[in-house]
């Protein structure tokens, strides 16, 4: 059994700060749980053009206010307390958010740890190893 | 992409009631994302003997406080807000909620849908699917 606290981890290397988000990865590849679950911020007024070629993702809406434009169709979903998306297509994507919005977000395959966005919006499937 | 809610999920199959806990499952075995995603609510003074033989699990504590006994070890970790575990090792324990706690749980395998505890406080590898 593993325990962590998300106020502990936000003092180290597990929190990953970038333009107009952060995020604080709770689980990693190397905890062996095949996917990896973060605590992501995404800061108000933000606008993320996103494609995660090489993951699949699930994205739950903690706390704020945004929507999630899909861009395969042009749809514009709202996001509030209690909604989920599933980037089941790795669905090419807008993320907006108009209040600050706490999001958990898990993915598969698991995170090393140090990724951040490319140019194309997506992961590399390799990156620097959190430990600790 | 895939989108849903969590109030409409609870008024519908999604949502499972047991003795002590709901759970509304957002994301399932059928979405093929190689891992569930669930909302779960452990009420106030309940005490779950669990032990999840056939899968992985981690918990993310949204709202509520309570603790989690690791049998192996006999160590009590308190739940508040930001915590997380792992169930990294199929760690039998017990769960117990001084107040209402409101949990994001990943599975890996996958639930299908209709999944209760048996008497070892495990989920069955089969169950019934929940559609739409």
């Amino acid at each position: 059994m593993i325990v962590r606290r998300l106020k502990d981890a936000e003092k180290g290397d597990r929190k990953i700060v970038s333009e107009g988000w952060d995020s604080t990865r709770l689980a990693l590849r190397n905890d062996n749980m095949g996917f990896s679950f973060h605590i992501t911020t995404i800061y108000r007024d933000a606008e993320l053009h996103l494609h995660y070629q090489n993951h699949l993702e699930s994205v739950y809406c903690v706390s704020g206010y945004g929507s999630i434009e899909d861009l395969a169709t042009g749809e514009v979903h709202t996001i509030e307390p209690g909604t989920i998306y599933l980037l089941d297509q790795h669905d090419k994507h807008i993320l907006r958010a108009e209040e600050e919005m706490k999001m958990a977000c898990v993915f598969n395959p698991p995170l090393h740890g140090k990724e951040v966005h490319n140019a194309e919006g997506a992961y590399e499937l390799d990156a620097e190893e959190v430990k600790g």
